[in-house]
């Protein structure tokens, strides 16, 4: 039996949910995952959550398209994502490497306003000096105007989801590019949550 | 503007999120809070998680206690949590630590049998040897009889959320034990899913 499964610093993963707080909720994660063109990656679901793997750029394209479709009709739905890169625990497998930049869902996503609350938290690992990453990363969410500040364990992020996801995007992109060879990062998004329209 | 906020080695944080799938899911959520005591945690929610801090044993209790109550009616409900300990970016404040050890909801959760399935990760941070604390972790969980294997990024449990909950407690105490001074640990469990009846 095998203890664990990762990536290169090539492949980019995402494990992720879709929660869609309705009764209608298989209906609404079958609907998404129908409208999200997911050729460019390799995707597997189970009955816990969904791994799409390869190029960084279009594991973010599906994920966001995935998100969006589900959330466009105002259903309260949330987004549960750990993103990962760099892994040591490899395999070479399941891994789309070879696709184009081009993004299969970007045209789509476009056309979706939505309004998000959003929670991430970047682990840059075995990495002395991984706070700093963490600290400058949210100098870089901050240049987004998406950063609304820290909580425990995690900071904040509120606006459009495409703006949203382009700075967890860009991140996750620049803490590979630190000394860290290993990078994971959770996000927890929320779409038309009751508890938002009554704070506001 | 603060930008980071975690707590110190001695105390123990999860930020989580409970996901009823049903159009029920704010009365399923409200409850589930009723019928759980937090008088040993510091908690507080807002509109995309909750998060609760003290003593590593009432923080599990708590969340245990929480996402049982939730799941007991036979809906679909999946927890989401981030478990922390040791992040060097502390706020003392926030935690009840002068709290006794007696877990006030033990006696209620062992009185609820629910099967869960689990998908779990560990990341120790700021140490260059994590990976041997991830792989010793998952002989942890694999003496508590739920290890049911490795998918891409996480490890799996399945079993009564009880043995499940003991299994992930045991991991994340036996890890803050290691060299690394900050642990993570994030676990997506599920109950009652469509998906696992078909499955089976």
């Amino acid at each position: 039996m095998k203890e664990f499964f990762c990536g290169t610093s090539e492949i980019t993963g995402a494990r992720f949910s879709i929660h869609p707080m309705s009764d209608r909720f298989v209906d609404i994660i079958l609907s998404s995952l129908k409208e999200t063109d997911t050729t460019k990656v390799w995707m597997k679901s189970d009955d816990v959550s969904t791994c799409v793997r390869g190029r960084s750029e279009h594991v973010f394209d599906v994920v966001k398209a995935i998100y969006l479709n589900a959330s466009k009709g105002g259903d309260h739905v949330v987004l549960n994502a750990t993103f990962s890169n760099g892994c040591p625990g490899d395999s070479a497998g399941d891994a789309f490497m070879a696709e184009d930049s081009i993004l299969m869902n970007d045209e789509l996503s476009q056309k979706i306003n939505q309004e998000v609350a959003t929670q991430f938290a970047l682990y840059p690992l075995g990495f002395l000096g991984y706070m700093d990453v963490i600290i400058d990363q949210i100098k870089t969410v901050d240049q987004h105007g998406v950063f609304s500040g820290g909580v425990h364990y995690a900071s904040r992020l509120d606006g459009d989801a495409k703006k949203v996801f382009a700075a967890l995007e860009s991140a996750f992109e620049s803490a590979r590019n630190s000394d860290s060879s290993h990078i994971v990062m959770t996000v927890t998004m929320s779409a038309n949550s009751p508890s938002r329209k009554e704070g506001q």
